[in-house]
């Protein structure tokens, strides 16, 4: 490889996805090479400690703990080790020193993505993260580039693996919620504190990450509205399915106005129905996938593996061998935009339909009661189904009640009205409609 | 706008998407001005007649029937006129003078990509061809890049929207081909000429373009095995329909070896018997879907529109925001990658999966002779169906097999053979199973 140029590359942290990253740079070089028109020198992978057990086994001479001194070594600095310190500053320095990042750090693009991208511009520095969201579905990069003369409207996205398989289960299985997430444990698909999955937290970064591409603003984590899958029941998930819905944990991003008709954005995780037929419907598993919307473009879906250490390693490396290029060529990296600076509204300010579930006193004139609330509420009523349970003999009937698209805050008030309304023994499930016109 | 540089930009061609793309670009002047970080100016639109109509009307003061002129006044020249001639020698004029280009024009890539590519390389520019497969979906910029340290192993695509608009209706109205065909003409779906349609030759173009970016590989698009639609019938989609399948028309691509072991390329475009569950059989109408497959990423899917105005326009844009990034900033396009070479292995050597309905005489033994000649061609069963039509007087029955993988030859030969059987009165139908493992 005597007439190549030669591009440093450092990798940090040497978990399933870093030792992956870091035994196809070595394995693969002729080839990588062949491909940027450069050798790619793997100048070392910091860790931990120097005899962990590994997935890939490194040769030991590359392995060191002294992560501030191995990043002003190399031209690109691939950070896998999570979590925002040490990375963020390992990462800064690495910009200082004029290298190149790579990342799959959700929580730190989320978190700070907006200043470390400045951070690079400053220095003529480019940031990749095509891995920090949904693995190695290619989502990053066509919202950065390929709709960038388009207007993205909405998307509504499957971002975490975790709680899609657990939601699948119960919707194709019948699994009740403990046995979905006791099998989910059980095959890896959660973590052993499964917070950050079934909280939504994970799912809200990602949005976070999405919304800010989309709408040219920086739009943080913790501005992202955020139910997890906990409250969800085998019940619920039943009754979604005999009427023709899949509950799906959805992170939603769209452009929307607030009374005063400003323009804004909703960014918003929360379990939600879809319709069966909508395409989303069928992600299956730990899958993952994101449903666009643009102005010119129409729908257009992303699809594939949301996690897994090669699956990752694959946007790791497709971003190392973009930065590569750009080393080997001079010029510019894929520069942040936040232009637009748009406010990003709050929950009660966004339209949507519930999908309302009631017990209710079995007497005649407690239908006409509940539309009364619903009515008084500006909300309107676009479906109603009675059922009287088999064997019922406490004197109550259930009511599945679908509503009109109509404000949350509008939506909340008639929830709270039902509950005090004297027909109403109970709500039993209140469920957000997603993906409808 | 006076503190942003200024990126000249010339369109040639104002057909539906030339003119949208020429529209867009006066009217988001301001909006695209932020996101690139410069100006966007048209310079001019090259069109044959100043005076014909145009789905968007653009200032008289823009056109000019002078496109040779035109090309050496732009930094960025967008080609929208298709075809191959002038539009080649306009490309290679403007790459000569420095300006990158942005195209969507498929028989031109698939015929003189790497030519373009590497004559652009020379100078320094760079040729984007997003529009050119499945119009607004990012599929290019993901093979390029996305991918670009992963191995794709096969592409399974939908990649002409006429044709699956056709059978899409076949399969999901009852259609009859020239019924289908008929509305997908009143539609627009297909042009008045529908022979590059139908006959596969648009898919086959397609197929070319990404076989080369996925094994970087020069591919031409008469190197591409071909068959159209224009062989299937109601029946056949009707007994796939009830047999679990769905008639696709598809582009496939994958890595294969020869009789010797070799490592080679099979690409090629024909109406296939997919799985009822597999992603792309849920593609319906004009719309477009890519499935790739990759060492690393596991299975991906790219869907949406593959067709219209302003879906192309979409791509068109995302491609000259991101050549202007890349002016403003310097430094390089995306390079071309064709060092693997790998061959392009004949027909003969693809393994595949038949699905073959026969006609034969209606007698005892009959079954035993057919599995015999399966047996001599070397050709493993893997499912028989008999049917005994209603009303069957001609003491006929259908018999419907479907065969293990086996070579593209070896199942010619025994189709062959099938039709020369005695017991055999006829061979009604015969289609290739994808899309399985």
């Amino acid at each position: 490889m005597n007439d190549y140029r030669s591009v440093r590359v450092a990798v940090l942290g040497a978990g399933t996805v870093g030792s992956q990253v870091a035994a196809v740079l070595l394995e693969r070089r002729e080839e990588l090479a062949r491909r940027i028109g450069a050798d790619i020198e793997l100048v070392g992978v910091a860790v931990r400690r120097l005899d962990a057990p590994r997935d890939r086994e490194l040769p030991r001479e590359l392995l060191t703990t002294d992560a501030e001194s191995l990043v002003l070594r190399a031209d690109i600095v691939i950070e896998l080790m999570g979590g925002i310190e040490p990375a963020k500053s390992l990462i800064e320095r690495a910009i200082d020193g004029g290298a190149d990042v790579v990342t799959g750090n959700k929580a730190l693009i989320a978190a700070h993505g907006t200043e470390l991208f400045e951070r690079a511009e400053r220095v003529g520095a480019a940031v990749y993260y095509e891995a920090a969201v949904a693995a190695a579905i290619p989502i990053i990069r066509p919202l950065r580039e390929s709709l960038a003369g388009d207007n993205v409207t909405r998307i509504l996205a499957i971002v975490n693996g975790s709680t899609n398989f657990i939601l699948d289960r119960m919707h194709r299985f019948g699994d009740s919620a403990e046995a979905a997430q006791a099998t989910a444990l059980e095959l890896g698909y959660l973590e052993a504190d499964p917070t950050l999955d079934v909280e939504g937290y994970d799912a809200a970064q990602k949005a976070a990450i999405l919304a800010s591409l989309a709408f040219h603003t920086e739009i943080p984590a913790d501005a992202v509205y955020r139910e997890g899958i906990t409250s969800v029941t085998a019940d619920q998930v039943e009754s979604a399915r005999q009427a023709g819905y899949v509950i799906k944990l959805l992170a939603i991003v769209e452009k929307a106005v607030d009374a005063d008709g400003a323009a804004g954005v909703s960014v918003r995780v929360y379990p939600a129905l879809l319709n069966a037929d909508h395409p989303l419907a069928s992600v299956h598993g730990g899958n993952n996938a994101v449903f666009v919307e643009a102005e010119m473009a129409g729908p257009l879906m992303f699809y594939g593996a949301g996690a897994g250490g090669q699956e990752t390693a694959s946007a790791v490396l497709g971003d190392t061998v973009s930065a590569a290029r750009r080393h080997v060529a001079g010029g510019p990296g894929i520069a942040s935009s936040t232009h637009a600076e748009l406010p990003v509204l709050p929950i009660g300010l966004v339209r949507t339909r519930y999908y309302i579930t009631l017990t209710v006193t079995d007497r005649p004139g407690v239908l006409a009661d509940v539309a009364g609330v619903f009515s008084r509420g500006g909300v309107s009523v676009q479906t109603v189904r009675q059922d009287v349970a088999e064997g019922d003999t406490a004197g109550t009937a259930t009511l599945v009640i679908g509503t009109h698209a109509a404000g949350e805050a509008a939506l909340r008030e008639t929830v709270a009205a039902l509950a005090d309304n004297a027909s109403v023994v109970g709500v039993e499930s209140v469920l957000r409609v997603e993906g409808a016109e």
